[in-house]
């Protein structure tokens, strides 16, 4: 087994001796912190440059409302290097063997310029080929392209669906659809809004064998043929690492934007996956986006300890998992525009790292990934927040907002969405005493707050990237494969045998079938 | 304090020793539940019917393969019985003060016409009025009503959202656009799907002192008037229990649509909050809607001990809650239809029961309200169930199907979308071994299944009613109130002293404000 899989006698002991640091440091409250610290907010507020010319876009990132201190940095240092973090970040770029259960390299970054020189190549390669085939449909290859329906799940919709609604509410310069489910609905949703004569169809996924989006593909064709379109996968661009599937299926050769089998699929809008996102913003925001993107990774390759930005995300989520019982965290984006990155970060985070077994096959040692939720504020504010100030359950919480406004409107929404935004992470962390008990608020509850000069196509890469190594950092201070997903395989076998038939199941499920005339 | 709120020194032992003994029970695994007992299917799974005659529509619910079995049913009776459920209950159709914090009854079942009498006298003259002024709508007494933009947020815009969304997909009979978010963003997007000339407008605010809602409204009229309406609030709809500030604001009595004080803001989907689904529906469907919640008000109401199925749920609910540590339940939707439906149950849940003392004012002596969380099949199989396969934290799933399909594609959709849904449910009871640890699916995970025949307006009642009766189970077996929500004060009270000026926060909150520029 490689290297970045294996876990040494005296890296066990090492990481074992950090842990026992951490668990017995003292665990001041928020309060104290603040308190006894007074460079405590620049220690743990960090402003984050893309660019390098004194009019360059920021990110703030401010992890001071946390329980993280200079004592418990060290010690997460030390797990740090105990695990090999720089090793393990040096493999990943280095486009090695990482993700070991399956035999390959993890090669996102290379999709931004950065990583193995044979890779980063390969990709702008595919990129050269995209970018062409996206300028020539906007000028017209294609006859009139109105609306996009893009057809994929999980890795190849969540991505596309979350950018193209952050980045391209206005002036988009096609109208995109994601369909990922495999209910009809969905996709009947998708028909309503578009005209077949003007439509084209992206079918996404790695394998091209996906059974949702096959079928959803089918079903697409079927409705342009129905609707007088007369050569429906002439319609079709396909995006996958598997050409030869998309040939099979029917889609001509020209309009198959492949990438590489080491991007993985929760990991892949920065490949040809994001051919939608470059339909609808053009092909030069793509390219910030990738840039953006790679300005996080350059920071990540080279920053070393507490001052790399993931790293020390990734200290807090260790934190609260590991040392205060955290089942959860969660994510609230205070931009209408970034309502979907809640459901994002749920699959980058719990699919990459809701394992139970390190790399090297043992047993975990501790609690891996936190059910990673969310939502949008102020709406939440209105729903689930009760729990959060009030609840029984400690949650960590971070808050993502845009200083630029993505609308027209009175100057008064923003201004509001801000301030509610600021003032839910203080008022967590201050809480209130109270005669009555129903009114008292104990305070103490941490937050992180992420704050973006605009959300443009640079800071909304960064921001992606940003998570990426986060949970890339999470792994390996936990010893686990971020990259392979066994466990969607157990229950997509089974649905297989429902379909084929003559197994026998626990009487639950037998009943169940029964009942939906399926058996 | 009003009995409903007192707990006596005997509820307090009692309690006490019903938890001891179910802290003391043997925990089988599902398959040793299942070999133990070939009657359990029967047991755990039931038949609930909408209607009396034969071709009834019918709700399975089956907790067959979660973890409760007789023994723990028993004791949960006793803890139910310690907690004087029966009485509660009673309270709560009686319309006695059941939150005695506010001093107010929770009248939501009088709105379906189960409870106190003159409540529902009320609640058919509001009803009466909704009708009327839907059905004169729909006749042409605003003009050309096309699209209806519905303005409010949390309780008075998630059912709303999410009703329209699952019945009103086909042949809506106007287009209904929920906007809640204080940011533009949201507003805008409504905006650019509506013809302002053929546009009303609908308020719904409790108070109608709501931020969010006020400041979009203001937002909604300004755009009314710069395209042309001449008299922007004669195309408003107010739904308020504060009719008096709905006319000082400028809309005319006869467009107040008022819901009663007793009726809860995230129990108001029943009242004028629902107006907008009786617009896009027709009012045939609304009454429809209503009486599928009356039939589940009706069993709860006179069914006693496990038999009494949100009363089981919340049995299954505390297990996982008290007994195996869980800090949050799943639901996933197998229906693109429920997408929301989510989202809708976290604000229920969470908002009524993410509290840390009890209705007497004394703190709790366990976890309360678990994190609701969850999301739409198939989609969510390709995000976050590896987690649930293979991670970590123990979760407790609810899956909800309907054996009827939405959509006329092909049979293989909705075919393939609840063999995949049952899969996941058998798959996460019977795990799998293997001697790859990466391959290995540890199994003994529970999951409820709730199917319907059918998503119709009788059966989204019920399911909906059936989640409020169970919120209700929870926080009478662990002596909470679920109708207050004081926990969301503390964050807006900051806001406002943000707004206001003149106030000094910790250093991260005044170096937030200070960089967005609103110090």
């Amino acid at each position: 087994m490689h290297k970045a899989s294996k876990y040494t006698v005296q890296e066990q002991f090492m990481s074992e001796s950090a842990w026992e640091k951490l668990r017995g440091l003292a665990k001041p409250s928020l309060a104290e912190l603040f308190a006894g610290d007074p460079a405590r907010l620049d220690t743990l507020a960090t402003r984050f440059e893309l660019g390098e010319d004194e009019a360059a876009t920021t990110i703030r990132f401010d992890w001071s409302k946390t329980h993280l201190d200079a004592a418990h940095m060290a010690a997460f240092e030390e797990l740090a290097e105990a695990m090999d973090f720089a090793g393990r970040r040096k493999a990943l770029f280095g486009g090695e063997i990482v993700n070991p259960t399956e035999g390959r390299a993890a090669e996102h970054t290379a999709q931004r310029g950065v990583g193995k020189e044979e890779s980063v190549m390969l990709a702008a390669e595919n990129h050269h080929r995209m970018a062409a085939i996206v300028e020539a449909i906007h000028r017209g290859a294609m006859g009139e392209v109105k609306h996009l329906i893009h057809i994929g799940i999980g890795g190849s919709a969540l991505g596309p669906a979350l950018a193209v609604d952050a980045l391209a509410r206005d002036g988009a310069m096609v109208d995109v659809h994601v369909v990922s489910n495999i209910d009809g609905c969905a996709m009947e949703e998708a028909f309503k809004g578009c005209d077949p004569a003007k439509t084209m169809l992206a079918v996404a996924s790695k394998t091209f064998t996906t059974i949702e989006t096959m079928t959803n593909a089918e079903s697409a064709i079927e409705w342009l043929r129905e609707n007088g379109v007369e050569d429906p996968y002439g319609r079709v661009v396909a995006l996958t690492a598997s050409p030869e599937k998309a040939m099979e299926w029917g889609v001509d050769e020209t309009r198959i934007l492949p990438f590489s089998e080491s991007v993985g699929g929760r990991y892949s809008l920065w490949s040809s996956i994001g051919f939608p996102v470059a339909m609808a913003l053009g092909w030069p925001d793509f390219a910030e986006f990738l840039a953006g993107a790679a300005a996080m990774d350059e920071h990540f390759r080279d920053t070393d300890g507490s001052a790399n930005l993931p790293l020390r995300a990734a200290f807090a989520d260790q934190y609260y998992t590991r040392l205060r019982g955290c089942q959860t965290r969660a994510v609230f984006a205070y931009d209408e525009r970034l309502a979907l990155l809640p459901d994002y970060l749920q699959q980058l985070e719990m699919e990459s790292n809701g394992k139970s077994v390190k790399a090297d096959g043992s047993a975990v040692d501790g609690p891996t990934a936190p059910i990673t939720w969310g939502g949008v504020g102020t709406d939440a504010q209105h729903a689930v927040f009760q729990l959060l100030h009030q609840g029984t359950n400690l949650v960590p919480v971070d808050f993502i907002a845009s200083i630029a406004p993505g609308h027209d409107l009175s100057l008064d929404h923003h201004r509001i969405l801000l301030s509610n935004c600021f003032a839910q992470g203080a008022a967590l962390m201050a809480g209130k005493e109270s005669d009555d008990p129903a009114r008292a608020y104990p305070g103490d509850r941490p937050s992180a707050t992420i704050l973006l000069d605009e959300v443009s196509p640079a800071t909304f890469g960064a921001l992606i990237a940003f998570h990426e190594h986060r949970t890339f950092a999470n792994a390996v201070l936990m010893g686990i494969n971020p990259f392979d997903q066994f466990g969607v395989e157990l229950g997509k076998e089974i649905a297989k045998q429902i379909e084929k038939g003559g197994t026998k199941f626990d009487p639950s499920t037998e009943a169940l079938l029964e009942l939906a005339g399926i058996s």
